[in-house]
């Protein structure tokens, strides 16, 4: 195995081992490819994930919606996805073994899968054989659709939704009616989406059942944006679809026609905002341009954010595409209705600046990026996931098991009211301390023989092993005050 | 129509207008029953109240989990969904319109649904027709499975959950090893469920995609539970399933042989506790004990939670269960692995005590019973809902939209840093008011010209139109004090 290769391994047995993510799922029936489930560790900090999403949009005024996540098929007419939603399958003449063809030639000819010939071509050409038995392919590739089809009623054909943003987009009517029939607004979703994978693999890069966060901003002149003035001096790594890769300002963007409108240029710094308040280090990411044969055709404007991962290099995490006023005409020539705000210059249909990522992606990243096994000596494994972030963030530990110890430390547990926390008792303290520095606890608070006279306790940081004495009383606001990222 | 269903269609038209929650969706396709989105302040109340759910679970040592929403088929043959989960679907002869068969029964000829005899005798006997065309209906009642399937890779038959509950219960092996391999231990869950019910009705009551809430609490040994001592003393309505209704505490309970252990007493004070916290008042619930015949043949006790909606009455909200070894005991069966853990005694099957309910119903619930309309005057609506679940909390108004009043605004609303809140400058201060008090928003604070000179707001209360004069320093302190529950 190469390097990664083994930091995979590892790394897929501490996610499994610690209680952050269980699967495949139903785990106890074999599993299913592609479905996990997070477990308590992975749960707090997939909901940590969530409220920063939550956090940063609201701050900037997009409001949170919820759709359902099943819609009947006159909806994914209109989108697209029952036509288009679809990955090449082929099957193995003997074995009956299933395999994604595009995803075939890459593995078993590395760089060899030449774009301009299609794929059964490429398998001939290589004479390719089934991985599993040796066998020969059947003749033709498949269109293997991702749809999750299922029936509504009686018989109204129906699917899981492929993404949330479809359905962020229906209530275009109502949100004219909420916003008091005014653009620029922005809303956003976080929900769960579904697609039929034919054999998802990289853990939770990939999943059949996924979440996904994205905000959606309507705006009829992308131009006019106040917003932009007080944040285009940040700066950000760039990957431009043609000409070197630069640092630049955001500013500097629009000014070298990097990108075309103010809006969007905002856009991708609230992209980047999100993932540094998610806990993602800036140093880690970067936006890469799409190429032209990359760019859907509707796109005006399209460029993915990067995430350097330890395991799988850098990985796209999230599309930030100007969709134009597409899936607006879309629904409206579909549906029969008028989807258009009045402006200053009559009925106008408004375009969508869309930020969309998978949060599995991110709650993976972050294990992967702030993971760490120190080589040498036993359980000296650390997750050095920023406080703010980390799932669990304080343990409380009596020195001992005794009632005048312990006592105190439900005391202190109890008074930590906006942190969330774990109270142990068992094991040397030492073990108790490895515990939680495995887990990514960033302060344990002890309480020992002298907390009965001092009424203090010692509250040791896990990155630096730094004890100090901090009086019962003010725990709570010590730690909440670290909190704040 | 009679008064509660004047209140009803009021209380409906409120809820879409105001952006709480619109649909059936997709609207814009004509709308498929069932299936609604939660709109901007519907999702800000949802997830008000899934953080109280959080908070209560949390607190209680219960952890969090999310497991997937679609299992495939062997799970449900264990569970005993994919059998026995249907409703009885009857088909009109002529018009081809499907009902439920026993809700038909019941709203055609009311109180003489007769359960000892089958619904096709009933529709027989009393010669019912089809509400819509006046026809026969077809000779047989159908069984229509609530479950909704779909395709897996493939060709794997699997379904969208039923309820969340099996999914809880799936990762057993991996929350022993979590737990240290030691009883008793909590988990919980929100998430999504699906049931694909004939003709939903009674708005999000019934829904065919919903929001469900469980805690499960794993434990061989009930009545060894310390924690009872701390709550026995707290007092609720009960309808006992035999003898006259009674308040008690949950101690008496007990005594009386109502409830068997004290672990399910305190199962039945969390609940109460759940939904006192998600801001039902306590006046407003009951527990009722379920009959022999609506007791589940697994369930060595059954109560349910009701709330008293105004527009519903009584309504089941949430069901606190002991379940036993029963799922434990099926999905070890049905998957031929141990599911068991070492205890004192040896090897034992713990049993799980279960509380489920629907958080849609919660939402419904909460606007439902803080919806009050002034019948004299206009616009004197008003939702008196408790500020800690309100979902915006505050509103910062200048009185008039003059840059040196919005800059103050601005600034006034940026330090609002943990609280939801809205910034308005349109239409008279009034209306203004008028407008917050419509979506429960407890608090104004208004900027006038005084402000520049004072330094100072006007807070305003949306119960009593109190004001007082608060300095902009302390607005959010004062304000995050009140919202404390």
């Amino acid at each position: 195995m190469e390097g990664n290769d083994i930091f995979k391994d590892e790394l897929a047995r501490y996610i499994q081992e610690k209680g952050f993510i269980w699967g495949p799922e139903p785990e106890l029936y074999g599993g299913s490819a592609g479905f996990y489930t997070y477990g308590p560790l992975g749960k707090l900090l997939k909901n940590r994930v969530e409220e920063k999403i939550r956090e940063v949009f609201t701050r900037n005024d997009y409001w949170e919606i919820e759709a359902p996540t099943i819609m009947p098929a006159k909806v994914w007419e209109a989108s697209g996805h029952l036509r288009g939603f679809t990955d090449p399958l082929i099957v193995c003449r003997k074995c009956k073994s299933v395999y994604r063809a595009d995803h075939l030639v890459e593995e078993l000819m590395p760089g060899k899968a030449d774009t301009s010939k299609n794929v059964m071509q490429l398998i001939k050409q290589y004479e390719l054989k089934c991985p599993k038995c040796g066998h020969d392919f059947e003749e033709t590739v498949k269109d293997h659709t991702l749809m999750m089809k299922t029936t509504v009623g009686v018989d109204t054909e129906a699917y899981n939704r492929p993404e949330t943003a479809t359905t962020t987009y229906l209530p275009f009517i109502r949100y004219a009616d909420f916003f008091r029939k005014k653009v620029p607004f922005g809303v956003f979703q976080i929900g769960k989406a579904y697609r039929n994978e034919i054999s998802p693999r990289q853990h939770v890069l990939r999943m059949r059942e996924f979440t996904q966060a994205e905000g959606q901003l309507f705006i009829v002149k992308k131009d006019d944006w106040e917003k932009f003035d007080a944040v285009e001096s940040g700066k950000i790594s760039l990957v431009p679809s043609s000409g070197k890769p630069l640092t630049s300002t955001f500013g500097e963007m629009l000014e070298r026609k990097l990108v075309k409108s103010k809006a969007y240029a905002w856009s991708l710094w609230i992209a980047c905002r999100l993932f540094a308040s998610m806990g993602i280090p800036e140093s880690r990411m970067r936006l890469r341009e799409h190429g032209p044969e990359e760019k859907a055709f509707y796109a005006a404007e399209a460029w993915d954010l990067e995430v350097e991962f330890n395991s799988f290099g850098w990985v796209e995490c999230c599309g930030i595409h100007d969709r134009t006023d597409y899936d607006l005409k879309q629904h409206a020539k579909f549906s029969g209705q008028t989807l258009a705000i009045n402006t200053e210059n009559g009925k106008q249909v408004p375009h969508i600046l869309e930020i969309a990522f998978g949060v599995d992606r991110v709650v993976y990243g972050l294990l992967d990026i702030y993971y760490e096994k120190k080589e040498k000596g036993h359980g000296l494994t650390k997750l050095k996931i920023p406080e703010h972030i980390a799932p669990v963030q304080a343990a409380v530990l009596p020195l001992v098991k005794k009632p005048e110890l312990t006592r105190i430390a439900r005391a202190v547990q109890a008074g930590l009211k906006h942190i969330i926390s774990v109270y142990d008792e068992t094991g040397s303290i030492g073990k108790r301390y490895l515990r939680q520095d495995e887990i990514g606890t960033p302060f344990c608070i002890t309480v020992d023989f002298d907390s009965i006279k001092d009424n203090s306790v010692t509250v040791r940081e896990r990155d630096t092993a730094a004890q100090n004495r901090v009086k019962v009383d003010e725990v709570a606001g010590v730690l909440e005050a670290r909190m704040k990222s």
